[in-house]
């Protein structure tokens, strides 16, 4: 039996239920579903809008159907969605009085309200393993302090830097995705239950009590967005795209870096795949799925901005086709984040080649400019002119870096300026060496052992602090 | 056990598995699969490739399986996709032997060719579809050159016509994504198998023979390209999304035109819903979940714009990303196109609100000052600023169009430029009267019934073409 | 002269030296840059790392230019990029030891403090024309809380509603618009400066002073992040993007109700504009032009999200390309919130027609729903059926709202469940008007006027605490 | 003077006047507008509907702006459009008789028209460009036939191949961009005028001779879908985007191949920058910011589309807002195409490295395993797993792949299968060989020179034709 026959004589066309039919989605919201009947029926038995043998009863059978899960409810396409399989559930045990548990609620609010309840765990369980992401970045980063490696711009070689100063990058990245999401919770974790379908209600319900047993941190001050506001969900792909946009950095560099031509770091076996026809292969499959999903969220994203878009208030069936949308953005970006947690932690570091590729190729150029600068006080501009026609006839007359001395320099001075240098032979090999180099980069956010250590420091405390926050939430 | 182990000593994380698996959309190209095995089987047989003898075993097996159908095969997520289940399948019935097959071929090309061989049928199937809609807009207009509408820019009444020539507008658009998806089918339908992983093979493989075996019109030119190439998918999806982006503005018609103020239309109850909370409400559900999946493909269509780009050459596997979202945006777009379609053919309109709303804004303005310039020979703008003004003061007085006279206008007229028009009174009326007026606008793309039959006459001649173009490609 | 010539022998191509150029949106960066030079040369000079007379000279020009302005430069092609313009006009004034004002600094992590800085000033605009337009609300809404309107669920009639209440779910959803943008100006207002390149620098440099001077909250804790972290931008666009949509929705509102079909309200003629054919036409033109501009945002969106994707650390061109998208953006979006916000106190509006509009439909249809449920104590769903009865009967008969009684729907209660109702017409009647509807629906967040006065007084709390949190920051 | 006061007594605001202006991107429409008046007026005169003598009026008036160019219009933001600031123009000079010309026609019609004629100028200039490249490609793919690079999958050493092969796959990717920009020409180069504002006109206009003098291939054959119709916009968008994804593989390439470690080309001086603080950098700038402008086109292309969703028939402002967007998507991708093909042709090729990076990773490996099916006859799964085991070894033993020999590889083989395969070592140094194994790949689409060359004449064919089509268009 349809419960909500009203006003239509008759029924919908097959294919258009099945079009329009939210079930295949409506097991995200299952025990939420449950959540928001109980705490609207707790507090309509509180407040004595229905009886309280009645709200008991309902209350019975809604706490068995949580123990059964699921598979309890009848899910067929002739069901229209979740809350009518719900309602249809409750009715078969306690009869028709079931029906007083949608006194002065709506499908509209109800539906919002289960979204914001599923939506706010989701974020932070997301929350909690980017903190465990940023973890184990920060254990590896410790590890390699030391460990040389050459820095990009242009994905040529720009200037020496370490391992651990470049995994800093990648987890202060993170700490912003965490920030954000923090931000968006907020926003995310407000009840709408009692708007009804768009006006509230003229039983007088309290919405204070159902804001506290549902632990919102408070109710929507407007009934009419209460039932249409889908901007947080907007909000949190947004959130979610940005961190598999930093994730999709991570894996590009993986990818680049596993190439046998940069040959930095392996990917471990776990994370990696053969051809069915090249057995020399080993494909880093994972980083790129990962790297592929990135677009994913792009695509949910403008799904749901463009949905959005020009709809007029309040309620539009148009909404429903949001959520598949937000589950499957939060399902793809935290596996996401999860596997390339994974993958990251058990790379292996080809040490030997980083310093190889630090060396190889004048990274270190900008620092002998900057201490001929120092040294001798003439403009940077000038510094720069001479080292830049320095480089250029190493790289010609195939010179490496530690056979160039004061002489080398002073020829090309005195070509450009009518001036030589005479710069200590000691002086250009410690600007020239990457290792010197980097320790002479002792400025907060820089690559130094020691300034590395400072922002290691600071992002321990920053993990702790917020580990608290997530378990005062829990609990 | 994995048939590929080839170099990799430990196999790859379970969670890596299940996140880089193909399988849960792999069922698509099933059928796809075993034709492209049977077809590279049976030339490989033919040039000699493999033993004839072997060759027919594996094609027995291919044809059991055939019959069988997917459930036959062994899809849970330690196989890695659905050619190694395949190939499992007949390893199983052949033994090693089984190998032979896969002679001369890689993954790399099959999948191409599979995504090839399911979507022309998809393309062709849409295509279909779009040709019986038009049909049935031709039959609901050929009832409907008569009834007057009022036509609007800015969603405010412009002019009147009749719904004969806006489901005509209708037809058009309709008539270019049929166009644009039969374009696309050209570049979809060639073949890139022999590409094997990326630079063809050293056995004497027949491409022609593959070619004609599976119906392709022409091989792909070069085998780097072969694997690689997914532009064929993008184009698709962007046809499709064109496509649902006309459907949708079909759907906001409906939904406007079927709200309390407009009243020109109501949605057959097969495609409407009620409210838990407003028996009296009539909800036009399907238009309204048809212009949100409209956004859906905006979705796909970013994602795999996005994933594509910067993808150097040749397979990656971000490249797997983008199956699901072909077809979940054909099966979207197929569903969506006949939903409207069956929606539209069942709409009641209601004829006299059409000719109410026709009359009652001095929608034909237009004409009058048209028949100004005819009569008088004034410039254009001089009448238009006379009818302006008489509209302007009717609307402050409340004077009805067909109150409109002579005396009215020339008192205007004498005030705007110190001359009468003294235009005859049934010109004027003639001028105003939405039904004359559509007769006088007797243009080819006009919305008089003789111009409305002419398109529609070319239209079912298009129609007629295009059954016979598709019954070919089947036959 | 080519100040950076470097090691290239022979210079870049003039369409490339076009093609690659920032100066045609470099404008938008010219104080900041200015600003940006001064701080980093007074630290250089405090901190000694360069010579204090130098410094002086340099900042003399530097204010000179402020004074002067952007045309002050020279700023074709050949010069490519403000930075080295500004860096000429310096050099013209100064020589060769300008070259000094960029040690230890590079246009890597400049350009970065210099969006930051702009950005931070553009979204502090927004905030506050946010603000002013909530005030506007909370006025409009003020004189409307007893202007009846029909309230909408899939544009269908659904319940009565006030217009105050319809204004303030506009108010709250630009209000969490706001919030949105106070929480990314966290992660905006954070400094880049002492980055370098990369890997900030061998100079002694004090990050804390710049940050002081610069008026940031702090300073970026790891300099690969500072000069590539784009993430502010895609943030920030996003906000935007929410922002026009909710603008959208508003706007879709006033085009709806301005068509002949709702004639709820007529949109000023500052607003509007007329059709050249057709002189009666008043077409919303500004509320059309907004809805557009709200998918350019989207673009924008897109545009950005996957110019980052998989961009390998640290700086890349591409991120030049995320500039002109960015200023597009904020200048889109805060032309088109406060053209909205001129526009719709503008608005008249046609209270005659709201009530018309609330009476005609049985939207009050739930509420006699709701009194059976609570006179009679019979389940919703049993009151749901025999009340959609009574209205589907109603609108067969053609029977009004005031003229159904006990009689009527007793009929139709005995009918469907054996038993009479036997309500009092009183109880009927006040169920199904509109205005003592509305004033029974006394639910925080409900339209009953006394909530909705609290509803304005808390959103006149968060617009004083709000201006006073922006006067500190400008303060 | 406002010549289109109409109804509306109070103009229009200013900065909504501003907001709602499309001058800033009237230009591009200057002269097609010209065109479209001179045709519509050439007509009605032919007609009869004007006087031929006022007609010739304006058409002088029309060819002398013709020859002054675009600044001999007034366009200032109180002149609402190009359309307007042409009728001033040609007012001043004919009088208020100007007026005429706009008999029987609307702006959005004209509007319509004036897009489609620029832009099918527009394609066909970049049709022709995109032949360009291509005839540059093979004439590189010429000279480079034995050019022996690695090919990559997942971007690892997969197989040899040669640089004439690998440019091919670029060719015939921009081949298949040239064919969808002709596809789409079918569909922009018809002829909207004559729809006038929605239902043509009364006037007996002849609508075949407008599309004769203007060079339409038809007109459109439905007056609501001619001031509507957008679509030919979003196809022509998307075209482009597909273009530019295609270009930013390129570019990819481009970037990493001129990277210290893949060192396979180097980007000529023209087409590279420095960096202000390294000077030993060559930036790749120019294939950077090409790779950026791909997600401009990926932004206009959903701002277009998300403008014309669930938009009602038929003229909305919002269209206007689609113009910009085709401008700017459609400078983009014809500057892009240029200096990309500028930029690939200006490359220096570093030959020995191709080859030694062919050499360096066993890359042959497949074909080993083929050529031991081929030997032997024992299945390819198997001949996999030993080659495998050969190449796992090879690699943890360090052995170069010219050391491998028959007993190296019996051992294996009786280790794995308990048989010695026996292979004469020429046929295993044969397999394991680039060149050899290039020149064994001599199947269509395949790498081998005589295959590449038959590739190179079908293309060169291909271009004659296109060429000739082309011309064929001009004349």
């Amino acid at each position: 039996m349809n419960l909500r026959a009203g006003r239509l004589v008759k029924g919908m066309n097959k294919d258009a239920e099945k079009y329009t039919s939210s079930l295949d989605f409506d097991k995200y919201i299952f025990e939420a579903d449950i959540a928001c009947n109980i705490a609207h029926t707790t507090m309509l038995a509180e407040e004595g809008i229905i009886n309280l043998e009645i709200a008991e009863k309902i209350l019975d059978a809604l706490k068995k159907l949580q123990k059964e899960g699921i598979n309890a409810l009848n899910m067929d396409h002739s069901v229209e969605d979740i809350h009518m399989a719900l309602e249809n559930y409750v009715t078969k045990i306690v009869g028709p009085e079931a029906g007083f548990m949608h006194t002065a609620k709506s499908r509209n609010d109800q539906v919002a309200t289960d979204l914001r309840l599923v939506l706010r765990e989701k974020i932070l369980m997301i929350q909690e393993d980017i903190l465990l992401f940023i973890e184990d970045l920060i254990k590896l980063a410790s590890e390699h302090t030391d460990t040389i490696i050459v820095g990009y711009t242009h994905l040529q070689h720009a200037q020496p830097t370490t391992l651990a100063h470049h995994l800093m990058a990648y987890a202060y990245n993170l700490k912003r995705d965490y920030e954000r999401l923090k931000d968006t919770y907020k926003r995310v974790n407000i009840n709408p239950l009692g708007s009804a379908a768009m006006t509230t209600t003229s039983f007088p319900i309290n919405r204070e009590t159902t804001t506290n047993i549902l632990g919102f941190d408070n109710y929507m001050e407007n009934s009419m967005d209460g039932v249409s506001a889908r901007d947080f969900i907007a909000e949190t792909i947004f959130d979610l795209s940005m961190l598999v946009t930093n994730l999709s950095k991570i894996c590009e560099e993986l990818i680049l870096w596993s190439t046998h031509e940069f040959r930095l770091i392996e990917i471990s076996n776990e994370f990696s795949s053969t051809s069915s026809i090249m057995p020399q292969k080993k494909n880093p499959d994972v980083a790129e799925i990962a790297r592929g999903k990135t677009s994913v969220l792009y695509g949910e994203l403008i799904t749901i901005l463009s949905i959005l878009k020009s709809l007029p208030f309040t309620y539009n069936r148009d909404l429903q086709e949001i959520t598949p949308h937000l589950w499957n953005g939060v399902n793809y970006a935290h596996e996401t984040l999860n596997i390339v947690h994974d993958m990251i932690i058990s790379i292996n570091i080809n040490e030997e080649r980083g310093l190889e590729l630090a060396k190889a190729n004048f990274a270190t150029a900008t620092d002998l400019a900057d201490n001929i600068v120092k040294e001798k006080g003439i403009p940077f501009r000038t510094a720069h002119k001479i080292v830049g026609r320095v480089v250029t006839d190493a790289l010609i007359e195939n010179i490496a870096y530690d056979d160039i001395d004061s002489k080398f320099i002073d020829k090309i001075s005195f070509d450009l300026t009518g001036k030589k240098l005479e710069l200590p032979d000691s002086l250009i090999q410690d600007s020239l060496n990457p290792l010197e180099n980097i320790k002479m980069r002792n400025i907060p956010g820089g690559p130094s052992p020691k300034m590395v250590f400072m922002s290691l420091k600071n992002l321990k405390k920053f993990i702790i602090n917020e580990k608290k926050y997530l378990n005062n939430i829990y609990s």
